[in-house]
């Protein structure tokens, strides 16, 4: 039937007029959308109104992007899609990947090892130290690491933009034996922003916005899979409430609270600092 | 469980989550949305790259939205689901509705009824002369009639920012028997705009962009449901494959092609026209 078409009959229709689409792989995930899409208007049986509060959520959320912000990447994770396409896509074997979030930047130029990052940003010192191997425990040279997290009042650099750029963000390259290391200062958790569509949805199912302290890291190397995970910490009160769900055990580590005085790599401390000696472990692609 | 959740407990994690919701519609509509769009990622075993190409279209449609363009309701026209919301929320026994379509355009003032309102715009010139009454035939007085339509090559005036607007767009008051009438130029089937992402899912599913010719509708009066709807125009080409699916046997017309001379109107042609006689019937609220 091409026209006049009723609620059954109209998905059907939608998904006939892709039958000739080139890819298979294109028609099977349109195919898919359509089905769900049609699905969950006619189970709710939505209304006109109901759907153009939709399409002006969808439009604000593409208007509230900007080259440092995406707040569909932020809708994803507070639906819990994001989480859910990790676990998919998760390969085993090496460090648990979890979500990208909204605030990564890319292109960040690579700094020495042992580099502070804090770009001024004042709080308590934090000294990473890690190395990079494969499966078998075989270290990676030349891993590009990125890394970035929030101050501790919660706040990432792009959304400061009063602030010197970047900050508490950095990239390094492990040496010949593996290894990477930075100082920046240790992490609190933070609401996500909640002056956008995710916040309004936020509101509208009271939940909390929070996320419990992390580090994110994305490393990559030549014929390993990317890796895209945080490192959160032990004993944060969000652990088991993350806002975007993506929280795993083997992610949760210590972060341990060092005396003044001197640090591994020689410098000295006046005040107590934090110490997170963590190592990851890459799959082969 | 409240971290490290797999494929199928990621999904009552993220609704669980939801429960504090005060109000029961939105539970139930976002319970729905959860569903079906982890249903989605699950059936399809979404990949990252996909999932981030998804994140970009939407992001894209998002900023190809602009006061006189709404690429989401093109998206959603589409992909089936306007006139799926159409279908489902359809009041009957009055003139079927069809979409809005992403070209409406509030508060154009009110024009005298038989005004002309191609504003320069060249065509075959149409009369539209149309009565409004409710279901059982009796007139209703003061209805407010928006009406909007392309040119005879396809373009809307807000396609075309630097020509006069508005223009094959009016608002009318229906008169003491219901009667609304205008001047116009006969419409031609048109490709929908195919610069933006819908293009691009259009081009990648190989589907063609046409609309048959219609004239676009929306009519409000009190104590009736509005009625958002088309008319088209009867052996048009695309009536069977309609880019939104939107045609309804009842909806198509024929606008009588009339020889030059006088019109009903005392206006006198001096080449053949088009006239539209058509009556639409509202349904209580």
């Amino acid at each position: 039937m091409a026209r006049e078409f009723s609620e059954t009959t109209i998905t059907d229709a939608v998904i006939e007029r892709m039958a000739t689409t080139p890819d298979p792989r294109t028609l099977e995930v349109l195919t898919s959308l359509v089905t769900h899409l049609h699905a969950f208007a006619r189970e709710t049986r939505l209304t006109v109104p109901e759907w153009m509060n939709a399409i002006e959520f969808l439009t604000r959320t593409g208007q509230t992007c900007t080259d440092t912000r995406q707040e569909f990447i932020l809708l994803s994770d507070t639906l819990g899609l994001s989480m859910l396409v990790d676990v998919i896509n998760h390969a085993t074997g090496g460090t648990e990947s979890t979500v990208l979030g909204p605030f990564y930047v890319p292109n960040i130029a690579v700094s020495p090892n042992g580099s502070d990052i804090t770009n001024g940003r004042r709080g308590q010192p934090m000294l990473v130290e890690s190395q990079v191997t494969n499966i078998a425990g075989t270290p990676i040279a030349e891993a590009l690491v990125e890394v970035w997290h929030s101050d501790d009042a919660g706040f990432y650099d792009v959304q400061q933009p009063e602030l010197p750029f970047p900050a508490l963000r950095g990239t390094f390259r492990t040496d010949e034996r593996g290894r990477f290391s930075f100082w920046s200062i240790y992490p609190h958790f933070y609401p996500i922003p909640t002056d956008g569509p995710v916040g309004e949805m936020l509101m509208a199912t009271k939940r909390h916005p929070f996320r419990p302290a992390h580090v994110h890291f994305m490393i990559s190397a030549p014929c390993h899979e990317r890796l895209v995970t945080h490192v959160f910490t032990h004993g944060d009160p969000y652990l088991d409430s993350d806002a975007v769900f993506a929280v795993k055990h083997s992610l949760v580590n210590t972060f341990a609270e060092m005396p003044a005085g001197p640090a591994p790599d020689g410098r000295t401390l006046d005040r107590p600092w934090r110490h997170l000696a963590y190592d990851f472990r890459l799959v082969p692609s």
